[in-house]
C-alpha cells in the first residue's frame, strides 16, 4: 500500500523532496533538514513560518488569515506549518532563512540534550561598598554570584581592567557573562537575555554553523560554506603537504577557515537580527587535520607513520587566539579527537547518535571527503578513517560539482533511455556526488559498465542498448558516457561521465567499504550482526540509499536497516555546545573509542582491491 | 655582663654594624640582612664568600690558605666565613654581590619553609609513538609525566604548537617546565637542573628582588632599585591622581615598574651566572596601588571612598601579559591583597612572621611611604594602613635623601656637641631617614624641640646650650638647624633640619602611632598586652629603636620588645615562590584578616592630631 508522493521543489536551493500526501511542508522541510524558521515550533501561533508558493497556492487556513497580511496572502505568502501537500509544489523560502547557493546539510534531529549550556548570563545585584564593606570589586561580584546560586566562579585580570568602571556605570546591576568558570563580560542588565553561541561542523570541503539561543536551547539560524582552503589541496594530505612545503601555508589556511567561520556568524547572525557580539561561545568539530589546522598546531607529523596528532584533548581558548570574530572576551571550544585522521567529527557523530550508550550492534557511516566509520556499542567502539576523497563532494570527477544550481543530481535509465534532473531543473552544467553515484548505478545495472569498473564500447552496446550506445564515445582509458547531451545543457559542452572518472569512484567507495569490513573483522562481526547502518554527513541525506546500495558504498544490507541522520558530526557540536556537562562525556569517549589504523594492516590493502569491483561481480 | 663589640663597615654600601667579638663576618653580615655569597652555606668548603679587608687584615685560616690563591691573599682576600671580628673593621664585599648604591634590605631571616615551588622542572622518558600507540603528542607526554608522579597536568595550545617539534629534536627525552598544572616548556634534557625563581616585594619607593634556585630553595642573587614611578608622585595618592589627569599614565607608570623589575632580573641573573630564560616564574607583594599597577588593573577607585580595590584575589598572568623579562612562558603570581590600601606586602609580613599562626599576641609594623600595622593573634587579625609618606625615604625633607654614600645616617648630641655619620664616611651631601630620626630624637634630648615640636630659636637657647644655639639660624616658621657645616659638607651647601621638616616627621610617625593605637583601641589591648613588636621593612633594619621610641615612631614599650624582623614583605614573596602550597594560605589570610579603614574613623583624626606630639609633652 504505498503512499502517495508529491515533489515538492524548494528554491532558491533547488532541492527537491517526496513528500507524502497530507505531510505539511513545514514537516517535509524538517524531515529533509532543510531550515525554515519556525519560533512556535509549527503550531501555527507565531506567523514566522512564512514562504511563498508562487503557483497553485493551496486557499489561506483560518490560520494563514489571521498571522499575514491581505497584501502577504495576495502575493501567495503562506505559513509552511499550515500548507498540507496534496499535489507538485514550488515553494520559495524567504532568502534570509535559505541555505544559500549549496547543499550543505545544517540541521540534523532534534536532539534530546538537557540545556546546561557553557556560557552563562544572568542578571545580578551587586551590594555598592561602603566603608563598612571594602570587599574588591572583583571579589564583591563573584560573592553575589556565588550567593545566586553560581558559585566557585574566577575573573581573569584582563576582565578585572574594565570592572570598576561596568559596575559603577552599571549602577552595581550588571548582565555578567559566564564562561565555564570564568566571568568574561559586564553587560547592561537590560541584555541579560542575549546570550548566542555558534557550532560548527569544519570540514575538509564543507563548513556548517548553527547559531543557537543558549537561553532556549533553539538553533536560530544556520549558514554554510564551501570550506576556502580547497583552494590549497582537496583533501587533508594535500594540506598538510602545502603546509610543509609553504613556511606561510599553516597561517594562510588558518586565516582562510577562520575567515569563513567569521562570515558564518556574521550571517546567521544577520537571519537572526542579532548581533556577533552577543555570540560568547564557538563549539567546533572537526577532523584532526581540520582542528589542527585551526588552532595553529603542527600538521605535519599527522600525515607521517605512525600519523600521531599533536593532541587530542579538548581546548578551549579564547576567540581573539584564534582570530574567530565573535564576542571579544569570547571562546572556542574545541572537541577532543580520537587518534590519527579520526577526529571530534567522529566523537560528535558518536554523541549525535548516542552510539557510545547503545546495546545493540550499529555502524556509523560518514561520508566526506575523508570518510569515518564507527562500529560497536557501549562496551566497545571502533572507529577508522578512510581516504575516499572528494570524488562524491565533485572534486577530481571530470565534470564534477558541488550540489549547486545546474548540477545533475539525480540520474535514471527508463526503458533504455537516461532521465536526468538537475538542481533547480536548470541547464545541466555538471555533476554531484548524488548525481555520480546514481550514473554508475544506472550505467552497471544497464549493462554499460561491468562490475569490474570497465565501461562498454559503443560497439559492444549497439545491440543490446542502441540508445546508450551512441552516448558512448572515445576509446580505451579515454571512453565516455554521455549524461546530458546539448538539450539538456542549453547549448553548453555535454556532460560526460569518463572512465577515469568511474575509477575514482571506486577509490571511494572501495576505501569506504574495505573501512566497513576491516572494523568488522575487527570486531569479529559480520554485516549480518549490525542491527543498523547510520548514513551520517552533510550529503548522506541526498544519496538514494538503493542507488549506494548498488554501487557498494554501503555494506549490502535490506534498506530497513539504513536510517539517515543527517549532520550527526554537526549535532555533536551542538550538543555539546547547549550541555557544558556532555564535554566531559566527549573526552571519555574520545580516549575510550579503539582506533584502527588502516593504512598499516596487511589486511586492508587486500580488502581494498577487492571492494574496489562493483557488486554483483 | 657586656659583650664587647666592634664596629664592622662593609663597602660598597657603608653600612656599619656592631659586631660581638667573635662573631664571624659571615654570621654578622648575616643577622643585619648583607648578602654575602655563601653557596656552601658558611662552612668553608666552598670558598664562595670571599670578601677585601684593606686593613688589619687578620692572618688566613687554613681553610683561607686552602681555597685562596696566592695573589688573592697578598690582596687581603679573606673568606667571610673565615674571619673572626676582634677589631673594627672595613670590609669590601666584592661589587657583584653587593648592594648597589642603595641600602634596601633584600635578605631577611632564613625561612623555614618546605620546598615545593610552583615551578617544577623534570627529564622524562617519553616512549616514542609507533602504530601500536598512536597516542598524540601531548597527551602522550602527559602521560609520561604522570607515570613519574606528575598528575592532573595539562598543555595549552600555545605550548602545544612548539611540541611535536621539540618532542623529536629532544628524541623524546625532554626535561619539562611544569608551573603549576600547566606544562609550559620544553628544553633538552641536559638543562634540567637550571629553574629559577625571582621573589619581588615592589614597593612604593622601593624594589626588592631576589633569584633564587628552585631546586635547592635558597636565595642565589639579590637586586635592588629605587621605583622609577617615584618620578610621578612620592606616595601612592599622587600616582594614583596622575593616572586619572593623564590617559596614557597607567601605561606608563606600569611600562616603568615592569622594566625595572626586568633590569633586577637581569642583573641577578648576571650575578648568578645563569640566563633569564631560566626564571620561569616572579612572586610578587605589593601594596594594593603597586599591584593594581603591574596587573595594569584601574586604580581610581581605590582613591577615592569607600576605597576599594578592582581585585584582591591572587592572580597567575603570562609574564608576557604584563611585560616582566623572564622565559616567554613563564608566568608572574600576584599574591592577594587585604582591602583598601592594604596590600599583598602586609599578607607577606604576615607569612614571614607566622602572625597568623601565633598564640600571643603581637604588632607588626612595616615603615614605608604607607605604614602599615598588623595586630593579633592566630584567632583574630586586624590591619591598617597609614600615609606615613615618605618622609622616612628621604622626600619631602629639604634635605633628605635616600640612604646612599654621603647621607648623614646617625646623628648624636654628646655633651652639647653635633655628632654626625654618614654613609661611606664621605662629605655630608643630605639627611637619610635613619639620620631624620636621630637628629629630631636628639633635639628633643637636647632640648632644641619642644614636644609640640617647636625648634627653639638660637636666643632661647644661647644659655642653656651655647654650642648648639649657633646651629640655629632664620626665625618664626623658617627656622632652622644646621646639622653639618662646610668642615663636614666638603664645602658645599651646610645641611640644615628645619622646621617643616619637624613637622613632616610628626605628620609620619603621628600617623604611624594612631594606626597603632587605633588597632589596639579596635582589638581592646593596651601596649604592655603587647608580646613583641615586629618591625619590618627595607629601613626598619637600619633604625637606632631607642630614637624611634624616643621620637615616639614606635609604641612605648620595653626595649626587649621590640624586634627587627627585615624586609618580612620580601620574606613572604620568598616563601610564596618556593612553596606553591602556602598561597592557599595567603588567601585565607587575605580574607580573614580584619581591615581597618582608618580615615572613616572619627577617633583617628583626634588619635592622629594627639599622636603627633613627641613623647614627654
Amino acid at each position: 500500500m504505498a503512499e502517495k508522493l508529491h515533489h515538492v521543489v524548494f528554491e532558491p536551493d533547488g532541492r527537491t523532496l517526496r513528500v507524502p500526501e497530507g505531510q505539511t511542508l513545514m514537516e517535509a522541510a524538517r524531515a529533509a533538514g532543510i531550515h525554515v524558521e519556525s519560533p512556535c515550533g509549527g503550531n501555527g501561533t507565531c506567523g514566522g513560518c512564512r514562504v511563498i508558493i508562487p503557483e497553485r497556492a493551496p486557499p489561506p487556513t483560518e490560520v494563514c488569515r489571521r498571522e499575514l497580511t491581505g497584501e502577504e496572502l495576495a502575493r501567495s505568502v503562506r505559513l509552511a506549518c499550515q500548507v498540507r501537500v496534496v499535489t507538485d509544489l514550488r515553494v520559495i523560502v524567504p532568502q534570509e532563512t535559505g541555505l544559500g547557493d549549496q547543499k550543505i546539510l545544517t540541521e540534523g534531529a532534534d536532539l534530546p540534550v538537557p540545556l546546561a549550556p557553557n556560557v552563562r548570563k544572568t542578571a545580578v545585584h551587586v551590594p555598592p561598598p561602603s566603608v563598612d564593606d571594602q570587599r574588591a570589586d572583583a571579589e564583591r561580584l563573584l560573592d553575589a554570584l556565588a550567593d545566586g546560586g553560581l558559585a566557585d566562579l574566577a575573573i581573569d585580570v584582563r576582565v578585572v581592567r574594565d570592572l570598576p568602571d561596568r559596575l559603577r556605570s552599571f549602577d552595581f546591576h550588571p548582565s555578567v557573562v559566564v564562561i565555564g568558570d570564568q566571568v568574561v563580560h559586564l553587560d547592561r542588565a537590560t541584555a541579560a537575555d542575549a546570550c548566542y553561541g555558534m557550532a560548527f561542523d569544519v570540514g575538509t570541503t564543507t563548513l556548517a554553523g548553527y547559531l543557537m539561543d543558549l537561553v532556549t536551547g533553539k538553533v536560530v539560524a544556520v549558514a554554510s560554506r564551501a570550506n576556502p582552503q580547497t583552494a590549497y589541496g582537496d583533501d587533508v594530505i594535500a594540506r598538510i603537504e602545502y603546509c610543509g612545503r609553504v613556511k606561510a601555508g599553516p597561517r594562510t589556511l588558518q586565516a582562510l577557515v577562520v575567515g569563513a567561520m567569521g562570515e558564518m556568524v556574521a550571517e546567521a547572525c544577520r537571519r537572526a537580527s542579532i548581533k556577533p557580539s552577543a555570540v560568547y561561545e564557538a563549539a567546533v568539530v572537526g577532523n584532526t587535520t581540520m582542528n589542527h589546522l585551526l588552532l595553529r598546531l603542527p600538521v605535519d607529523q599527522i600525515a607521517r607513520a605512525p600519523f600521531v596528532a599533536a593532541s587530542s584533548s579538548a581546548h578551549s581558548v579564547p576567540a581573539s587566539e584564534v582570530g574567530l570574530k565573535i564576542h571579544p572576551q569570547g571562546r572556542v571550544y574545541t572537541a577532543p579527537l580520537v587518534a590519527g585522521f579520526v577526529g571530534a567529527d567522529t566523537v560528535g557523530v558518536i554523541l549525535a547518535t548516542g552510539m557510545h550508550e547503545g546495546d545493540r550492534l550499529r555502524m556509523a557511516i560518514d561520508i566526506g571527503t575523508n570518510g569515518e566509520i564507527v562500529l560497536g556499542t557501549r562496551e566497545r567502539l571502533l572507529a577508522c578513517s578512510t581516504a575516499a576523497g572528494p570524488a562524491f563532494e565533485g572534486a577530481r570527477i571530470r565534470y564534477g560539482m558541488r550540489a549547486a544550481t545546474g548540477a545533475i543530481d539525480r540520474v535514471d535509465i527508463q526503458a533504455g533511455r537516461v532521465v536526468i534532473h538537475t538542481i533547480d531543473d536548470a541547464p545541466a552544467v555538471g555533476l554531484c556526488g548524488t548525481g555520480l553515484i546514481d550514473a554508475v548505478a544506472a550505467l552497471l545495472a544497464a549493462g554499460v559498465v561491468g562490475p569490474t569498473g570497465i565501461m562498454k564500447s559503443g560497439q559492444e552496446l549497439e545491440r543490446a542498448a542502441p540508445h546508450l550506445a551512441r552516448r558512448v564515445s572515445g576509446a580505451d582509458g579515454d571512453i565516455a558516457f554521455m549524461l546530458a547531451g546539448k538539450d539538456e545543457t542549453g547549448g553548453g559542452h555535454p556532460i560526460l561521465l569518463t572512465q577515469r572518472d568511474i575509477r575514482e569512484v571506486q577509490l571511494a567507495k572501495g576505501a569506504m567499504a574495505a573501512g566497513v569490513h576491516t572494523l568488522l573483522g575487527e570486531f569479529g562481526a559480520t554485516v549480518d550482526d549490525v542491527a543498523e547502518i547510520l548514513l551520517a554527513g552533510a550529503f548522506g541525506n541526498f544519496i538514494r540509499p538503493d542507488r549506494a546500495l548498488a554501487i557498494g558504498l554501503l555494506p549490502r544490507a535490506p534498506l530497513g536497516k539504513v536510517r539517515f541522520v543527517g549532520n550527526a558530526a554537526g549535532g555533536g557540536a551542538r550538543m555539546l555546545l547547549v550541555n557544558r556537562n556532555l564535554r566531559r562525556v566527549a573526552d571519555d569517549v574520545a580516549r575510550g573509542v579503539e582506533h584502527v589504523e588502516l593504512s598499516q594492516r596487511p589486511d586492508f590493502q587486500m580488502r581494498f582491491a577487492e571492494a574496489m569491483l562493483f557488486p554483483g561481480g
